[in-house]
């Protein structure tokens, strides 16, 4: 059935398909819009929250040697001076004196202004950190930042999660959660935004097993995106050179996707050293240290920090799983989504509208949506609502029709291999269950299933 | 078993159990904090992800007329003239002549300062919005609002989500987000903070229909807390006086709960009428209007917005749950929490640290924490570890002892009647999973099992 593949997506037919069928809007769109930020749609919010979850359920749920926290956005200042942020995280800028316009030193090639072709000032830092005022009054308020990274929550708290968790080294604390930088040049829709958010980890190590620990990190990392369906051949993995690296970082892997606009970074995998935890016992006179049972002396842990991007890792999914086909009625565009993904599990389809399959309809949908997010849709042909659930990326469509007001069989049929299945309706969740679970459409359930071919 | 309550909690003791088992930390401890900032550690944001998927399931993914929403929280300035936050969101504060202390005028009795009993200025307006620069250098930048809600982001893409979504009035966008208020008077712990988080469903329906959809959700949302566990005489539900309502609501119910110090608001069910829409319809010149098929005409639909804390909710369902009792041993700490709230679902627990327990022990938790949130404790005596998990509200124990090696049974304890169970380890997941959804722990698995009554 999947007769030709028309080849990788561009970003517009992304931002379309995502505009049009409710994955993401620009924020604030009636008014203008604001710079580089998105508001993420009835299906956007689904699909981002599943890969939150996924990535919840791998690195804290299923390991024994990992813990959650959520630490708030706002902070004392004193971490940013401490994590070397109010210093060091600043991007050169630079000024054209004709137009006046504002540019990143990095983006401008050869001392011109990009715009006009004016003469441009030196270059200034300009710190990244957005600003704000706790306490009614803003002169006499405290000035604090929105963080520009959720890890340094994570350290903040190392001893307060050594003191009630109990683990010993390694041993890592996993955070999801917002970040904001006050980029000039933001774009590639949400692949550089100024509010963002991030999946981290800090994995605490003994000092001398680093570089094991950033090798299998990177590994466990890059197989997670393609346990979840990302193509081997879009992805890879990156080791820094010495003059990309932060200032935190000993060694660095990126993990880069194959975007729409070409290779870019999708995680970072960093070897922090004892930098921050050091900073932060320095500068608030706490002990932050960790004693080792084995070797009697308390150590200052190494840390090796996997850090995602939320809505990159959403763009990814999606860019990856975007597919077209040209069939008999036209193009398929199809999001092949892997199941754990997608937002829709399973669609509802009478055959048609008529008044005699409502009941049945309505009741399939009913006990489906307790156990999955499930669409119900009524409205034009069979072939058109399957047509639209392969573009929102529903693994599984089911369709009821005359014949199942007297056999009480529907048909299960399944978007990537568009092959339908007859089912009893009293196997029908468990059937949809294995098959969420990844097993083959080709398994038939028990009680009496039989195959219908290609028939869409 | 129960031989004695000791009645409701104190703020105090809940406090001083949520940071020594790792459910809350004051946020940046290390630096003296930062006020009426929290940090949820590793039980906490268990406890704070299951309250919003279950709110997210109840709301979102078993009704047939909601649909989900993620709004970013720096939205377009605009947003907030227009709904009324940049002239109407403030509070009235006083200055002490004297101490230059800064009060709400609301918490000022007798017109003297609390404090020093100085004088104080007239009551002037302060707006509760913090308000941060977009853009690299301050005086050039535009000025955007930390969200005070989340609704805006729903208003504003009132018309995306109706082209996306063809839902047909009654029907409903629910989101869950951060939002911030620059309070000048915190505290009740996580209670009233500067930085919280919210859920709140905007509930659009046809005018003349709102009544009726008002005085439904005030019940719906009600419920929602007693089938998660609160106790009924700790909840109600009362209507504001006029004088109470906010600038956009003709009524409003609040859901309040019994904390510890009072009765205090848990959530607001408002009728919100169709300002909101027509303020942005106005103010951004596009049509927020909808058409409706019936009366074949354009109307701006009313709203009815059931808007809960997420940080409030985690509280009233602590402070409910915590429990006391004194028996043989001492005094028993117990944290009665709903199964689906629970952050450890079920603890494993080997009888000793004797190596021979070591292999099945791990086998089993590795095969259970790929279901739930699991955790291995081989600490200290049997006893102190069922007493450590009643105190974090973890449902089940299951405990593996050298019995267990010889006939591949274990024991199944419960938190709430400190009842034990004998079951075979191949039905150890199926019994679990019933009774964690809700089945008594009377009900005997098949497969040999039996009672061991009441032994710990």
């Amino acid at each position: 059935m999947r007769e030709q593949a028309l080849g990788k997506v561009s970003m517009d037919k992304l931002v379309s398909l995502c505009k049009r069928r409710g994955y993401i809007f620009p924020s604030s769109e009636i008014y203008g819009g604001l710079g580089a930020c998105y508001d993420y749609g009835p299906l956007g919010v689904e699909l981002k929250n599943n890969v939150k979850a996924c990535w919840w359920r791998a690195v804290v749920q299923e390991r024994d040697d990992m813990v959650g926290l959520d630490a708030s956005i706002l902070m004392h200042p004193q971490t940013w001076v401490a994590s070397g942020h109010v210093d060091g995280f600043a991007d050169p800028l630079v000024d054209c004196k004709q137009c006046r316009k504002r540019w990143r030193a990095d983006d401008v090639k050869d001392g011109k202004c990009p715009e006009c072709g004016g003469d441009l000032t030196e270059p200034r830092m300009f710190n990244l950190m957005f600003k704000t005022f706790v306490g009614p009054v803003e002169e006499d308020a405290a000035t604090v930042y929105l963080r520009p990274e959720t890890a340094q929550g994570i350290f903040l708290n190392f001893a307060n999660v050594m003191d009630t968790a109990r683990k010993k080294l390694p041993f890592g604390i996993a955070q999801i959660g917002k970040a904001f930088r006050n980029e000039v040049t933001t774009g590639n829709f949400i692949f550089r935004t100024r509010e963002f958010e991030m999946m981290e980890i800090e994995y605490f190590v003994k000092p001398g097993s680093e570089e094991e620990w950033f090798k299998r990190w990177g590994e466990e990392r890059f197989d997670w995106y393609i346990d979840l369906g990302i193509k081997k051949e879009n992805l890879r993995l990156r080791q820094h050179t010495k003059d990309e690296l932060a200032h935190y970082a000993r060694d660095c892997y990126d993990i880069e996707y194959l975007f729409p606009m070409g290779w870019s970074e999708l995680e970072g995998i960093a070897n922090r050293t004892d930098f921050d935890l050091r900073q932060h016992a320095s500068s608030s006179g706490k002990d932050l240290s960790y004693y080792d049972e084995e070797s009697k002396e308390r150590i200052i842990p190494y840390v090796i920090e996997p850090s995602a991007g939320v809505d990159r890792s959403v763009l990814a999914f999606l860019a990856d799983a975007y597919d077209e086909e040209q069939d008999k009625e036209g193009i398929r565009v199809v999001l092949r989504l892997h199941p754990a993904l997608a937002p829709i599990k399973v669609a509802v389809l009478p055959l048609s509208r008529n008044e005699a399959l409502l009941p049945l309809s309505e009741e399939i949908y009913a006990d489906l949506r307790c156990c999955w997010m499930a669409q119900y849709d009524d409205a034009q042909s069979i072939g058109r609502r399957y047509r639209r659930q392969d573009e929102i990326g529903t693994p599984f469509c089911v369709t009821i029709d005359f014949q199942s007001l007297e056999d009480r069989q529907v048909t299960i049929r399944e978007r990537d291999s568009m092959k339908q299945l007859r089912v009893p309706i009293d196997v029908l969740k468990t059937t949809l269950e294995a098959k969420l679970s990844g097993e083959s459409i080709d398994t038939l359930p028990p009680g009496g299933s039989y195959w219908l071919g290609f028939s869409d």
